[in-house]
């Protein structure tokens, strides 16, 4: 069974400390494995110029080189914030096995960041969300996974 | 204004019917800026070993390096099947300002995908949620949260 290890978390709050001091967002992440540490990051976006780079999105990306695996089973989160839809979206397709964080999606919105409205607009009915989306050419893409349902050697996830 | 230009998205569509004959999930995704394909992807969750690598999420990763910039305020996504919580998560962090798609989480849960079981994940209460997730040190974390917000020259996004 997991268990918490304070250490870790401490670890990933002070990597969110020494992203901001560089100059990145004020975010961090540890993945562990059987209480022992995988891999470590901080949030990326700047210095990567790229706005997935978050500490979680970053940490499952490397983890995954590392191990040579496409799943995370194994592994533990401990992250300085809550993460983001996007974050957990990431948690999920990886098949993290528990999460721990410290500050949440209100204390990120507090500091200026989207997360507490990213998750509001997710529920929504796609006709409601700030970001215009239109669905078109159904059939034409069902074609493709229809295809794709007659592949013996299919694996999902 | 955007506006539909179906080529695209037929274009997105036959990318997913290319990854899937390649061995990659069968997805496909293009940016364009007034009407000018910037870039186009499938999903490379196979061949880079990344469960984050999905269509959506590698077109905006490769476009911010194209494009120099960390937002995509005028791009349009196309793609062929409704972004997941992971993806749509990237696209609000990116600021893409439409979104045309062609199947949709259902499609993608018919075909064994989990998209449509996240999108269910995402707004539930934390401690109903199929990953378990926990909070701690909330005080040591909002240190740092407190010191960003010292930072006078911190940029959000």
């Amino acid at each position: 069974m997991p268990s918490l290890d304070e250490d870790f978390l401490r670890h990933a709050i002070d990597l969110a400390k020494t992203a901001r001091q560089h100059g990145e967002y004020p975010f961090g992440a540890i993945l562990v494995v059987n209480q022992q540490l995988v891999h470590q990051t901080t949030d990326h976006c700047m210095s990567y110029a790229d706005p997935t780079a978050h500490a979680e999105v970053t940490a499952i990306r490397n983890a995954c080189k590392q191990l040579n695996t496409f799943q995370l089973e194994d592994c533990e989160l401990y992250t300085s914030c809550e993460p983001c839809p996007m974050c957990l979206g990431a948690i999920y397709w990886s098949k993290i096995k528990k999460i721990y964080y410290a500050c949440t999606r209100s204390d990120a919105a507090s500091i200026g960041f989207s997360d507490d409205f990213i998750y509001n607009e997710i529920p929504k009915a796609l006709h409601e969300r700030t970001i215009p989306i239109e669905q078109v050419m159904w059939e034409e893409a069902m074609q493709v996974f229809k295809e794709w349902m007659l592949k013996p050697d299919r694996i999902t996830y």
